[in-house]
């Protein structure tokens, strides 16, 4: 098959470096000789008549460094659980897809998202539209991929809010707990503590004991520091217990309260005798301009994307198996979630400068 | 009187440009010939023997631009209300303070802080303590002067905020809360709603009605916007109501929960039906390093400090009538809040560019 | 007259706050019943007849934060000195504005532009044109208006640049020379250079001499210091001399080589027997996302120009005198440079806390 | 041999990140109950007696996040030529070394440098001072490793500032020319200049041809671009030519004038008709607090040194090969430079976007 036309979409939560994937996808297609049809809100654009629209060079120029994604995205539940409404009919979710993908002309899919879009993408594969995937997390815990774009973005400003949290600590002899992403997985976590220069941190993986955690700061209050600084995921859960409480994943919402970090906070003010505080950096670690890091990844994802479907490599997700882009079968990676090994190098170095995780 | 030797002193709650101000009071003293020494966490610098030490410019090389405060603060009570215990005895405050500033050999003081410190300042002038008082407010409602060191550098991180908000808001078509710093006054709400292009601003100031911002929302979708930014102080309250809970000053306290801007995105949801989410900037809006603009404000501040007590200009605070410095009688400040008027020239600019204020 | 329709230009080199002047005057103006035309290339859109478009608010939706202007700009020569060349036909300049300025059937202009811009306006304000002029000027040098949008953006970075030259300073024991933009006046290099903690500051108001600057830095080498910054404005000049060779207005052209940075550099080597090396910033400091402080500033200063012109205040510029703006005549301010007076409040606090100046 | 205490050294031009590196050696060392002894000014804290210091947990508190180093760097020629003279006689240098090591009582080093620092290391390690080597270079040209801390903060900063250039070039429709740093090897100009959205990206290893680079510029100009960025490398040079003048290493010196970009901003401009500015980058690309990604790479390498050091593993270098931290002989490494492959997956993403590379 000789590709002519191509869909590209974005799903799931936005992270900074969608729009470089886009920009990617739509000069090098173009280059190529393909044309681009963005498709708008996720399959959305597979839905709705109105919601497609041409995309050339000229429509991507600048949009490098912009967070968000021009295409839109939607974060719903099993698509395929429900009847599609439109104007003009009820359809089967799937049925109206495929028909919808005949109907415009398009050869290929690039769908660019999180294990959920993934999943979908790839059941879409299997009914017979041919596509790539490109893995997308903020939480960096997509199955298969060393990294994602968006995840030095959020690791960065998170890093940011910790140095900035450490003045205001020690002006003030306090404990400054502050709550990060990463509700499964605590990479981001582990990576802005270290990088922030925590002296506790707290992830999903290693359940911790807050009397272990106090015990550290303690400990530190005796050598002489002022103040100390706990990261935590907001997954990251006591030892043998549950929280009562969970935070929504990614941020605030507005029905639910009182997450991880507010919970250690609380705890570790009666157990240590320090006055603390908390801060939820919730939806801050989504937006905001890409880092150069994440642009380049994000913009060899989109390359790299075109190039597989060029080649007839379908099925497939872009992976980054550092110092090269490779692909692998979406069904090695749907379903699956990539967590922080106990024996993670950085996680091994951390313990090694004398990082607390609570365990 | 000749000043032979200073101390120098920062209470309350930390603010980007402490530690300027006290590098300007340290190189600008001793380039008069004039000894500083630094006191510890405020006036217990006067209390305790082992809290304080001789500041030279060795000491202050290279803090110009660290936030926090290298004295330390303490954002207590009434001091005047408790009797202090040390080692050495039981003593009346006041009387403390005074016979350890003698001790000590003081001849005056730079006392940096906000309307509490300058309160406790005040006092101890009345009592015969030569001293100068710089003002210290994020919130920038320290009455008798435009603007504060540290204003500037909140209000730059809250629009650094708004702005990675923005493109999150549209990805997902949301609308999104972001509460700000200002019990009383709203300039930061005001200053980084226009800066980052809120569409919606609550202050102190003008109490809203939920159902005017809603209204205000749903204005701007029919005229096709994607999403919806509120800026909202955390002293601001609904029309003719009062918030049940409010939250802690200046970012979360452990005790209680549900601020300003959790109450609007609760609100916001049911009444606009878009999916809302909140973010609560706290304690990240004191933190950091200081702006360029906040740090020639603190080193100004600073110097002048210097110059009144070398003129004997007593009993004053440094305040800021651009472009001068001018010093007023603290007796003229204390007591007092510095709101935004309802005519002020920015509130005016804001609503002729369509902002709504819930009002 | 009742307005009915106004055209907004940019003139000049960009600076950071142009966009956000332009989307503050669209939205007022909107807001007011006013149609906005925006003209491009500064009063090209009043000579090519395809060189403006109409401006709504859904046009200026964004442009808050980024630098440059969506008009574009020219900074050409005197435009009343040739005649003017069109497909239609050879005309006289100022004919051709006054016709087209009839024809495009406006009512007043806001000129957004430095002292050539506002001198070009005030030839067309004399002619009959209505309109308002608004500041921009990097370097601050503007008669009669405290400060403009983009002055604190560009301060801010050189603050940002000095402060990462320090590092490479101290760890290498160099002296470091930053050269930064102010041909006639040195806001620049003094707020940057205070802000940036510089321990020499040269600019064009205080003709300096080379020895003292290098004592200033062998006193420093002898107090322990490794290292030492010296600021230089592009049109700080050596007492009793000239420089040979002069970079070019803000940062580098093609022609014409050596500024008074890489002069400086070259004669402190010699006489200090230590490493030196230099850094031009150049066009970095015009360009970027505006400061909040500029944003706000910007957006006031768009305000306000509406303003003026609504209420038939004609042959204006808008000025800033904090806290308020007001307007002065244009007359008052053509032909002007303000420069930093020797007098200034910063200036003499830099002296005392040790800064040299070369005198 | 049970290690008991270790020497460790900075050597070579400054990277972001060496002190996260010394930082995070004293930790782990300190926490394996090792001494560490900071040697100052590379070897020379192993050739005079003042040159060294105990370092321990509190003496790096706080570091992780400056630029610099707190031990001071030279960037000296080949120390073996020259005998040394100290205040207590005149030494062969590798002797006056040993003997120093020796009395000093270390037992390892860890030597954190460039390819220079890393061969006198290598010479060291040969005369039988047991030793790791830890890569530090901003231009990523060392062999062996994938990367090394420091590239990522040049790379953002230059991102950054291909930013800023951006604004400025579209509202002046001109060429805008950035040199970076990469004598030998165009890893910033290929990373930043995709990060930046750079139309033309100019290194070392693809000699260009200027015509082209004209050429790739006009038929942008007829594609409707108002501007063109061009990132070039500091080691760039013209195709079957030479640059008669360079720039010296790393930014401006003062005897010499006239780098790659300046060379091409003067060829552009003729060729192509469009105004042509130019900005050096230089120092400011090794100057600054290190991004979230080099504090976490830093602190790795610093870990591994001393884990490597403990497990008898001398004489290699800490390298990177993502996911892992892997040791390699130091003798593969000396005498190598690592440039970009011309099949290099982000080099062949750049064209297929349509990146002009001047062949």
């Amino acid at each position: 098959m000789s590709l002519k036309k191509i869909g590209v979409l974005t799903g799931g939560g936005d992270a900074p470096g969608l729009n470089a994937v886009i920009r990617a996808v739509v000069k090098s297609a173009y280059n190529s000789g393909v044309e681009v049809i963005g498709l708008e809100d996720s399959f959305d654009g597979l839905i709705y008549p109105d919601k497609s629209r041409v995309l050339t060079p000229g429509d991507v120029t600048g949009i490098l460094r912009f967070g968000g994604t021009i295409l839109g995205t939607v974060n719903r539940g099993n698509p395929f659980a429900e009847p599609i409404v439109t104007p003009g009919g009820t359809y089967n979710y799937a049925d109206r897809v495929l028909q919808m993908f005949e109907k415009m002309g398009l050869d290929a899919l690039v769908c660019i998202g999180g294990d959920g879009t993934l999943a979908i993408s790839y059941e879409f594969y299997k009914k017979g539209i041919p596509l790539v995937g490109v893995p997308k997390t903020i939480d960096n815990d997509i199955y298969g991929t060393t990294s994602c774009f968006g995840f030095d973005t959020a690791v960065s400003f998170a890093t940011d809010a910790i140095d900035r949290l450490h003045t205001t600590a020690e002006a003030h002899r306090r404990i400054m707990v502050v709550e990060v992403m990463g509700r499964y997985a605590g990479w981001i976590a582990l990576h802005a503590g270290v990088a922030g220069g925590a002296d506790v941190i707290l992830i999903p993986e290693i359940p911790y004991d807050l009397e272990k955690v106090a015990q550290c700061i303690r400990e530190r209050d005796e050598r002489g520091a002022r103040f100390s600084i706990v990261v935590v995921a907001e997954g990251a859960i006591p030892k043998g217990g549950k929280l009562s409480v969970l935070s929504e994943a990614h941020g605030g919402t507005v029905e639910r309260l009182g997450g991880a970090g507010m919970y250690c906070a609380n705890a570790l003010e009666p157990l240590t005798h320090k006055e603390t505080r908390y801060v939820v950096l919730g939806h801050l670690q989504r937006g905001g301009m890409p880092t150069a890091f994440d642009r380049t990844l994000a913009t060899r994802f989109g390359g790299k994307a075109v190039e597989l479907l060029l080649n007839g490599q379908f099925g497939k997700m872009v992976a980054n198996h550092p110092p090269d882009l490779v692909p692998i079968p979406l069904q090695d990676v749907v379903g699956k979630t990539k967590t922080v090994p106990l024996d993670n190098d950085l996680l091994m170095t951390a313990r090694a400068l004398g990082v607390g995780f609570g365990d």
